[in-house]
């Protein structure tokens, strides 16, 4: 996606050869048309897979969740994080390691919200070990529904979590697939 | 505004006299099309104030603050959230009490997305003891910037949230309050 492309080329800003920040649009400041213009890419890209809800992660993942679920007209779940490791009887949840803050939390989403027979689309700000994203996976798994595919903003495809999720079988739709960057610029697959 | 409280009155929770449940439809699943309305109610009350941008707090906000930033082709910021009371020179943070966690968190907003001259409009889910509006007005105020108002979802009128922050001068757009709630049932004011 060009537009994406340019405002990470923009605004984005390398903290080192890992870690970008791109607090500007998509992660503290959220530009909406922007937002709503990548909803619409992944409504074109997975329109014709009858998906019946969206979902996420608290928070980040909730405003492009959001404007693509409009497209969709299908309601969003987003998971929620606890650093408690607790598996409720009502809830699925699976443990996730996040190596940008260094430890395990758990996400969780309640029974009620997804069934046997749900066309799950998840929707991810990013992509880079794939923590969640298999986190997510799991749940959906355990609820018995249907992991359609994954729409991601941002993919760091230096880091393994692409080949992970795809050897896993996760359908993935980056819209920027980073394949390096550095001080001296970002460079996309 | 009638969907609103129809809806509240089908799927909202009642745990206790002060605690009301609304993961169905805006705080864990969230119903697009509902929140989509919401958003509508927020901009034909606000359309005429020149808003530059929306601040909501991360997470339930996001979702209610993205729909309603899209009517007005603003900018969504969203506050977050630190457990750690930290006052960085690069960030307006104000300290909130949550009687819902019984703890002090702190919120905080990069100083590079609130500046001078902006016409702040913030979006919340619930208003109750005010703390997170309170916060969200003081960090605008030491930013420069103007609050226009605050649209909230749902006012649990019964608190003193309501009349705190319209003391404080705060132009206070609740779509639907709630005058009492119990097992027996939820009156709107």
């Amino acid at each position: 996606m060009e537009e994406l492309k340019q405002r990470i080329l923009k605004d984005g800003i390398v903290l080192n050869n890992s870690v970008i920040k791109v607090d500007k649009f998509l992660n503290h400041q959220l530009d909406i048309t922007l937002l709503d213009n990548i909803g619409s890419e992944f409504y074109h890209h997975f329109m014709d897979q009858e998906i019946t809800k969206i979902l996420t992660i608290e928070a980040s993942g909730i405003a492009v969740a959001t404007l693509t679920a409009l497209y969709f007209n299908v309601p969003v779940v987003f998971a929620r994080k606890s650093e408690s490791i607790t598996h409720p009887e009502d809830k699925y949840s699976a443990d996730v390691y996040s190596f940008t803050h260094e430890k395990q939390f758990n996400i969780f989403v309640s029974r009620e919200y997804l069934k046997p027979g749900d066309k799950i689309l998840v929707i991810d700000d990013f992509l880079a070990n794939g923590q969640a994203l298999l986190g997510m996976a799991r749940i959906v798994h355990e609820a018995g529904a249907t992991l359609v595919g994954a729409g991601i903003v941002i993919e760091k495809s230096f880091q393994d979590g692409g080949k992970l999720v795809r050897d896993a079988g996760i359908n993935v739709f980056s819209l920027a697939r980073i394949k390096n960057m550095s001080d001296s610029g970002i460079t996309f697959l």
